[in-house]
């Protein structure tokens, strides 16, 4: 597995798992209705901020994220990232490898924190893979978030130190 | 003490102290050097979100406050809010006012909490009055503000239920 910058040769690639986890309403707080061209303005990022993708060996989009300033003004040191990996290669350290790579990242690009604003509590397999890196729950909007099948659940606002 | 909507003739009025405490860098994560136009762009929010100020007797306008949804898709019953007092007119009631009139705002189109994703800590007049309001600290981003006198500190995130 490769990690490499994405460039708009790559949104067609993205765009249909994107739209699949977008669609499922479960994991984001996007609106689950987005089309393509709204997905590839919200997804691919213009400088400084970045988007990625991981590919295989063949050159197969694995997953991909996007990594920003959270604040502004003097909050310019705190990053965020968000990752979406096709379900098709779930299991297999994608998520893992693109993690990592946002945080060296931000600590190369100057940032101090990294800061999740909205990781749906139900999303296990996240929340895990979160923790795992080093990041803390800084704490959960009770209800924040209504998941199409478990109803309102809470948010959880997540960062670590870099 | 009246609040009403505002419109794009009470910029002017606005701008002076906006800019006053934007520039000063101590309690917004906005750029410190936004000029007006882009000041406008920030504060004088379209439809459904919004824009109201708080005026006098006379007509002059004491504080502001905007409105707007937080999160997006199914984090779409969370709102947010923020406020500006002219330092002029501080201590007479006008930031308690307007955060009610945000509260009942949000209320009345449906939101189920208000959260404020960055209050800066070392501002203890803010956080005093939200949490007389009802607000209560969710958790608090470690050095998340660089204050311009205090160093870093942190930001908080607030919310309640509505």
């Amino acid at each position: 597995m490769q990690i490499r910058e994405a460039d708009a040769s790559d949104w067609p690639a993205v765009w249909p798992f994107f739209h699949t986890i977008v669609a499922a309403g479960e994991t984001f707080t996007y609106p689950t209705d987005l089309d393509e061209d709204q997905g590839r303005e919200w997804w691919m990022l213009p400088s400084p901020n970045r988007t990625v993708v991981a590919v295989d060996g063949s050159g197969a989009v694995l997953g991909t994220a996007k990594m920003n300033r959270n604040h502004m003004g003097n909050g310019s040191h705190v990053a965020s990232a968000s990752y979406m990996v096709d379900p098709a290669h779930a299991g297999r350290g994608v998520g893992r490898a693109l993690c990592a790579y946002t945080l060296d990242w931000a600590r190369a690009a100057g940032y101090r924190t990294m800061q999740f604003n909205a990781v749906v509590e139900t999303n296990v397999p996240a929340v895990r893979l979160y923790r795992s890196l080093g990041f803390e729950i800084l704490g959960t909007l009770p209800e924040g978030f209504r998941h199409p099948a478990a109803g309102y659940v809470g948010l959880h606002v997540m960062y670590r130190a870099l």
